[in-house]
């Protein structure tokens, strides 16, 4: 049996697990999503089940699983744009289940749902891995199609013997120094919010909402400095559901001293159960699971958007000096390894792409503060650039040659700071000048956007558009979002806002407010060719801070790129860039070179000073 | 008594009597919105009841009213920024009442009710007046402040004596030798989208809806050609429900070959009360009016967004030939009339605003298929011009001067074509260095989206931010949507596209696509100052008609500009335009030449080569 065989036969095994249990309870399809009970984007082991059936290993995909009766097909994997090409390559290795092109945020799983299934079929699904709003469309979807939807179906017993534990890291605190609140702050105005909506509790499942409220951080999720816990805020009470023996001393000192109890993991029921019938419960029901809010009654439950996530997302003065600082310490790290990566492939040694993941991470560890990655480095070569979340895999990836196009996207986990950023370099020549227009345009984009000066309120959608105005203009365009928020010592993609096209994502959706960080980067893939993408974080900041006031008048904000690392000009076509344009450049690398040099050695200096040379004329 | 006097005193016992309606049924408000049972725009005198309680004549606006019980506040009109110089003047010499200021499309009125009228309260509408989408959002908002809500309160009776009668104007065929489909064809398109949702009818209450689908036109309301009907179409039978006695011999017999039913108006309950309980009858939530949808039973009744507003909005080629046509009989309109008006005001003969709305109607009203004015024109000197909305009264209006600048905004309707055109210009000396820099701002604008070029299906919101960014960037901004959909001999404003900020208004969630009739109409206005606007008319079209066809990729768009008629360059900062937009402002006034020339007579055509004449240098 080759290894392929064997992996198919594990898979097959699973699958058959899971329509057994499926078939014993009356289900004929069950769908298995990308999530946690706390709607996390990255999941611990333990909740991966979507890829251990599948085998498709990216991070966003919803998986569909039938029992096969009347003839339905086997079941589907919906994904987006980013992983159209790696995952048919690994579902064939692995379920054999086919793949389902469907748009970031889409329920097209819902649909094919109800168009497969014979009518008078119940679904039935996890309802701790679903909100309370999907639950709502997914039921009205298939209710229109004479579907039922069961929402107490967990079957991972029958097909998962091995499954993972919860995770229990070490919870430890975040410095009020580097926070600039302290959990006391916040909790009060948290419970303002609450007082204003008459309510006496929420309860909040999101684990950065809980993280950033109480000053708590663990290592619970790769990459994710996250504790799994939840949180039950009263009037005058707070509780902190999660091991309490995993709680250093003067963390747990602390929670005590701020009035917050501390109760084992499996209690987090009970906190909604065990809660007078008065009670008025907010539950943000684009968060909060269907199982838990199904625990409150009627009378109990208050749709409440989390003021947390906004507050959180608005980055305060402390955190704001703070992030500047990491990122300069992350660009003296960038310019280590770059320079590290140039003088190996001049002297002509292999380099492959995993090994530059190495170098990054081990650059960025001799910082301050430092703390881990904030995501699985991407380094990628030539057409594996084409793919925007590409993996290289030690053995299996490209060896960097002396031409070419190398796109680098990687990130710090800092205790005063989240950063990440992308870079497109030209490794020599060999660049065609398709590639470099491109690389250009992507630039001009990623300027225009840097640059854009807005009312407050203006949504994710709308800014999108200054970076996307170029490529379109040559008719094409690139099938990710422009820009993600960034958390502060948190997740690396952070909610509300964001940049993208469209109306129904929150990204798209949400008013940019003053204080939120986010990343701007635009790019260009050409499928089986190359991949462009250049990255910075922004934050928005008043744009005419002296101005006076202006009776009921919004403010107009623009960005502060906090992002210290050259750009390749080499790729750039200078023709095609305004004068405004090239000023900005230059600009950016006179502040690149006032940030980070006095930070460098002499030979890393001399080496960014030529890097960060304005453009000619 | 003074006449303001009386005028209160007549709004006085106006709301005197709605109270005292109001009081006897237990109800402690109702809400008065601009709105007739078929979510029409503009309403007949009819349904005008907002107006005639308040006192203010804008086109939007909801009116609260209470009965003052447990002393809340009397009640308030809610009203956008178009009107917020308005609204307050003429509320204070009428009703009295308050303005608040709301934003388009929000329903602050909802939450204002919540506030303000205690707890156990009944809230009395009547649900003719309102949709199934709008009751539902306002029930949940006076739900979760304990208020009840009525939907079957039409107590017009008792304050509205006088009320006048449903219109009934003389109903006619639109020939399909204008509009490209036969009634026939389009309700075969219909019938498939019913076939595809299983549906056994659908129930349309769209004026202008129901006008495209018959190919029908009358005079109902006031620059609409549109006749008050309902109609019902199933599988195998249509019916239109409206007096059949107005409809003229050869449409009768058209529709009767066509197969549609013709039932008086007053059957239209029956129409749905009539249907067997196995029916499935298509509802447009966001359409139809809550009192008709709860007619049917919760089995019969299905949620159905309306496919005809989709294929109306996109027009066909025939569609598209006619109303170019339409465009250029249009630009000889205007040439005449602003010429006329530029020769009178070189003599020193006075001209006031008014008489320029006559004139245009005049010169309008000699061209071929001409039906009438598609709104009330605008002519705006001056400070008048900050009212974006602003409409003069013959008597009170304003002389033009030999200075300063004019905002004129007119269309027509013609059987082939509906028009709609903004023009500012300066009459004379006395312009300043901010009113110069502004209108090069806007003009800007107005050609960054008249050249963007976009992937089909980029919504109203992503493409408003073209037209505004200039204006942004010297941290200002309007009011008011960038651009709406234009009907084809139908209403100037057109659902559902547009461009317009934000995330909830269906012109920015739309999606563009090819076909589709838009304004492009960015603006400035500076209070008790002046006002600029600049707009066009464009069609949506294919950007690379040449490119081939690439597997599933979207294709791209641009548009086509269709409004022939010079922009005043006078007012041009030319120093701050690009290379792009002076060849585009030099490209389009050529092709006004082109379309216009042949049609004028030697003076005029003089006179229009002058206004055309390329920028210097």
């Amino acid at each position: 049996m080759t290894i392929e065989e064997s992996a198919t036969a594990t898979y097959a095994a699973r699958l058959r697990g899971l329509r057994e249990a499926l078939r014993a309870r009356g289900i004929a399809a069950t769908v298995v999503p990308t999530a946690d009970p706390h709607q996390s984007e990255y999941v611990a082991e333990r909740f991966a089940a979507r890829e251990y059936l599948s085998g498709f290993t990216g991070s966003a995909g919803v998986l569909v699983v039938t029992t096969r009766a009347h003839d339905t097909p086997p079941g589907a994997l919906f994904t987006d744009s980013r992983y159209f090409v790696q995952a048919p390559t690994e579902l064939a290795r692995a379920s054999g289940l086919p793949m389902v092109r469907a748009l970031q945020g889409d329920d097209g799983y819902a649909g094919w749902l109800a168009r497969h299934l014979p009518a008078g079929s119940t679904v039935g699904i996890d309802g701790r891995l679903f909100t309370v709003a999907q639950v709502r469309r997914l039921r009205r979807v298939l209710a229109e199609a004479d579907l039922e939807l069961a929402i107490d179906v967990d079957v991972a017993d029958a097909y998962w013997p091995d499954r993972p534990a919860l995770p229990g890291t070490p919870l430890f605190s975040h410095d009020v120094a580097l926070t600039g609140r302290s959990a006391t702050d916040k909790l009060t105005e948290l419970r303002s919010a609450l007082a204003d909506a008459r309510l006496t509790h929420t309860f909040l499942t999101s684990l950065d909402e809980i993280a950033w409220l109480l000053n708590i951080r663990a290592s619970d999720i790769r990459h994710n400095p996250l504790a799994i816990a939840y949180a039950r805020v009263g009037t005058d009470s707070a509780t902190l559901f999660t091991a309490p023996d995993r709680i250093d001393a003067p963390t747990r000192a602390r929670l005590r001293a701020t009035g917050v109890d501390v109760r084992p993991d499996g209690d987090h029921e009970a906190g909604l159960t065990e809660l007078d019938p008065s009670a008025r419960v907010g539950i943000d029901e684009q968060q909060v699971n269907a199982h838990l809010a199904g625990l409150l009654t009627e009378e109990q439950r208050v749709p409440f958007a989390s003021p947390v996530k906004l507050a959180k997302a608005t980055k305060n003065t402390v955190e704001v000096s703070h992030i500047r600082r990491a990122h300069e310490r992350d660009g003296v790290a960038l310019v280590r390894a770059f320079r590290w990566l140039e003088a190996r492939l001049a002297g002509g040694e292999e380099v492959r792409e995993s090994d530059f993941v190495d170098v990054l991470g081990r650059e960025r560890a001799r910082g301050e503060h430092y703390y881990g990655p904030s995501f699985s480095a991407i380094v990628a070569y030539g057409p594996n650039a084409a793919l925007p979340h590409y993996h290289s895999v030690p053995g299996d990836d490209a060896a960097l040659g002396p031409s070419g196009i190398l796109l680098v996207d990687s990130g710090g986990q800092y205790r005063d700071g989240t950063t990440d950023i992308t870079r497109t370099l030209a490794l020599g020549p060999g660049v065609t000048a398709e590639q470099r227009r491109r690389y250009t345009q992507v630039l001009r984009g990623h300027i225009a956007l840097a640059t854009a000066v807005f009312p407050e309120g203006t949504t994710g959608a709308q800014l999108d558009t200054f970076a996307r105005q170029h490529l379109w203009a040559d008719g094409v365009d690139f099938g990710h979002g422009t820009g993600h928020g960034v958390g502060f010592f948190l997740n690396v993609h952070e909610a509300p806002q964001g940049f993208a096209p469209g109306a129904r994502s929150e990204r798209a959706r949400t008013p940019h407010r003053a204080g939120m960080f986010s990343s701007n980067e635009p790019g260009f893939y050409a499928e089986g060719e190359y991949g462009i993408r250049i990255e910075n974080l922004v934050l928005a900041v008043e744009a005419f801070p002296e101005r006076p006031e202006r009776g009921g008048e919004r403010r107009f904000l623009r960005f502060e790129t906090i992002t210290y690392f050259p750009i390749d000009t080499s790729l750039v076509e200078v023709e095609l860039l305004t004068q405004a344009e090239r000023a900005w450049l230059d600009g950016y690398h006179a502040e690149v070179v006032r940030r980070l040099s006095p930070k460098l050695g002499p030979e890393d200096r001399v080496w960014l000073a030529e890097k960060c040379r304005p453009l000619g004329r």
